[in-house]
């Protein structure tokens, strides 16, 4: 079942006619929503600030939920009121809420009513940095992360910014002073590291329909070689399948993970300087991809069900 | 006068189609240079090793030279051999080059015999920080500049990297453990700083055909509020004609530059960290379009003839 | 004096940032227009239907005009209205309006008050035959034009079609059954071959901002060899300084001239079929350079002025 | 098993990293084939001339062949050495040869030894036009093939019109004067028709990876209704899993069939003139999708094995 204020009424096929003759629903309005009584499992991705009041709902008739909004992002519900300037009126829903990201907690996920599904930025920084936090080589003020995205990330909703010949041939900088993403990599880098870390973090858009690469620039506490600090990596995502650990002298491209669920890493250090290079697909891993592994997780699924595809060349 | 191996015989409208009809000028080879006894002034955009011969050779007939190649812009000898693994055979030519960029070293490039063009990064990089650097306040090791280029930075050659199906929607990064253009970046942000400035510099591959746009991280050594470091930069920059301060809360965009000298210039704080953020176009005021400006100043033109065109919209 | 209704108290930086620095020009309500009693000349780029009752105003109060939609192109006021779905109110104006192609009416353009800037297919299709017509080569019902267009002919106003994600990596049909440029051709190519010619007309938009390719098959009415027919443009299109008849067996680029007033043509026979293929910018010689162009005609200075620009690289 | 001469010895994820972890495949050379004497069936992807060697030592040991080249695509011998300038060995292969195109010839492709795997080009404007020659409507004389493709189709071997700064941002056109596919388009519409049917066809590279656009204007030899040419492609495709025939008013777009097996038509009159747009992936439906789909039937798999997937959005 699939909702939609705006195509209230047409067919899948018509909003996307690349899925005519594969996927006939019609979209109905969120609203009848009150009439459910029985979904064992919803995806909202509704705005911040309204994800939370149908989440709510959702969660009162017995269903689970993934939620791809912020709005269950945050244990310090402060941090979500000061960077979303909305009033949060559900905390207990946060207090059960679990941050979806599976390569950290697989084993909350398994048995959660509500999980929030983690912002794609902070996926490819909290992915390329975890195995250091987790490890206590953190240096807790040095994190800048650099962000380059396609546009896809900024939805379908047409805007002078993202309209083709504006965005094409142009690489742009939204904002400078402070993104909302940075918060959630700060709290799960800080919870990982058992200390405060902060994240300097801008993104950019660049000319792409698909995909992130982040460039994530920060300090060890203690001088490592290039291959103890591959060998912390390797330890943390072994057997996590949607990990790519590549070889040394090798950096993640974009090109080799879009459409697909895969986060590619890569790290050497440019001189006291170690830098993470994570590529995903900010539709994939970034989003979609994660729910559906979230769910995968949640109902006992394979992990990988529905995943298990390489990116598409060229 | 052009000079061409591989297109040596050849009308210039033959290599470059669309210039058909605007200029006939025959490519003829560099090995003719040596029949000149009359050049006022030659571009040289030879490669780095190779070209230091034929800048010889042509100081040595009189004429004075503005080469593109990194082969004369260290004062130190040593930084050069390091980093292009080449011998340097002309101390004392390397000793009157000019490094020419002419935000900061306009009296000098007046009266030089030999301009050492800078590298379209650096240029982006140093224009980006020289007047913290030169006031004083910007902080030696904590500068890391993140830069994201279209491809034709890397010349007309085809290789696989830049094959369209492969460059075309994907990000890339060619090494993460060091550049040839940070030790460019690191002598003249140090000689304006008065002290050991260090880069940490990565360069990244975004799909479009023209522009630099670099994200400069860096912390101050004393606060100061985000109007005075503007005032800093005001200054410094006052009647520089190709170098436009945008608004505070406003950041360029490579759209804005292209095809034209300019060179914009944003920033802000992200709480500590200082961010500069620099766009250009990386084969105008970081490449032709700076070798032009020298020559302008070399022969006392007008700076800007030539080169009094905004960007092309869109 | 530039006015604009969205942007009304703006400076026309704030609208266009590439200009900032080079031009300061508020916009103005095109309201105030009516205080205007001595403008020599307007462009007019308001929309079909719109724009002839301000041409009809600025033409009264003895201002020449040049413009931009299809209000005045077409002798037939039957055609217009068919074609436009409006009323056409002002026959005297359109009975003064020259079409403002100078390739072919230099002549009349000279002396006009009211030009009628052609379309950007128009201007195309009807460049690449108007050899043959004029020669009455051209065979009456045999013409197929296929144009493939860059997106900034959509103009700047964002919606669906070209948001970034849904334009970029497509390639598109808007409509199969018709298009209002059609008759444009129609006309013109008619009134050169002095008989009827049907023109069979599709556009294609394709992922690039700037430029026309138009593929125009059509059949001769008496065989000719292929140097007979270039022989035949060569003629007519001697001292055309915007028309570069390319080499036999060379072809046109978009990439060639665009942000030029260039218009490259190349054709061949396969077979029995004539293939003439035409590139243009579709904002230069296909609008506002040719706009231009026809102010240099109608106030006598040099026809090139300002136009004499080649394309930009790469 | 994979050949490569370049990459022998390497594992296919060194050659396409998007590949790691998802296959383990070692490149060996084609001269080993001679060691094979239980192949099964062999996909053959080399060049025109060099394909038909080693498609014959493959039939002489048993195996069952796809072959991707043109090599066994004509039946006339003639029209093969004009067009690819070879001399051709193998009459007898040729003799059994059915040409892979599964939407007219699946009873052949059941029980063949030898396929010929049809041209991207050929397959759109052949799908594009089937149905019309079939009911022997297609007026022999009158079809027009404008096909714009995307830039995969040109392999993966470095040139300068695909090198990113060049074909980024423009259109183009190799030859006017015939391709190499139009005589299979003219083979198989003649077949279907019975009669001589010429195609006029001109191939356009525009900047994107994927997708095939084929513009095909015909005339009828009777004057039928739009619904009644539908209804002739409704029963032609009628249970064809690929071909998606769009509802009247909507046409193909490259976007919504590219990274599947999916053929979209949508067609139209303009006054006389029939319009069929075909859109499909050039390495899809055009090249390896319709492979497998030939395999899938040589072998009794479904059809569809493996290839039911959507485009991907976006």
């Amino acid at each position: 079942m699939a909702t939609s204020e705006k195509f209230a009424g047409k067919d899948i096929s018509e909003v996307f006619p690349h899925l005519r003759g594969f996927l006939e629903i019609e979209c109905s309005s969120v609203q009848k929503l009150k009439e459910l009584d029985k979904v064992d499992l919803a995806f909202s991705c509704l705005p911040h600030g309204t994800s939370m009041h149908f989440v709510k709902r959702l969660l009162d008739t017995g269903a689970r939920v993934i939620d791809l909004s912020a709005d269950f992002r945050f244990s310090d519900i402060g941090v979500y009121e000061y960077w979303f300037k909305s009033t949060h009126k559900y905390k207990n829903c946060l207090k059960e809420a679990v941050y979806g990201l599976p390569e950290i907690y697989k084993e909350r996920i398994m048995g959660a009513r509500l999980i929030a599904n983690p912002g794609c930025y902070a996926t490819s920084v909290i992915l390329g940095l975890a195995p250091l936090a987790a490890e206590g080589l953190l240096k807790g003020d040095s994190v800048i992360a650099d962000i380059k995205s396609g546009l896809s990330g900024g939805g379908r909703a047409p805007n002078l910014g993202h309209h083709f010949p504006e965005a094409n041939e142009s690489v742009n900088i939204d904002s400078v002073s402070g993104h909302n993403q940075s918060p959630e990599m700060e709290q799960e880098l800080s919870r990982l590291a058992d200390t405060r870390i902060k994240v300097t973090f801008i993104p950019h858009s660049v000319p792409l329909n698909r995909g992130i690469l982040a460039t994530i620039y920060c300090r060890l506490k203690k001088k490592v070689s290039l291959d103890k600090a591959y060998g912390v990596y390797e330890k943390f995502y072994r057997r996590k399948r949607f990990i790519r650990l590549l070889e040394k002298g090798n950096y993640p491209s974009t090109k080799n993970v879009r459409y697909s669920n895969m986060c590619d890493i890569g790290a050497s250090f440019q001189d006291d300087v170690f830098v993470s290079v994570v590529a995903l697909d900010n539709l994939g891993k970034g989003a979609s991809g994660q729910a559906i592994q979230n769910m995968n997780i949640m109902f006992d699924f394979p992990e990988t069900e529905g995943l298990l595809s390489t990116a598409i060349y060229p």
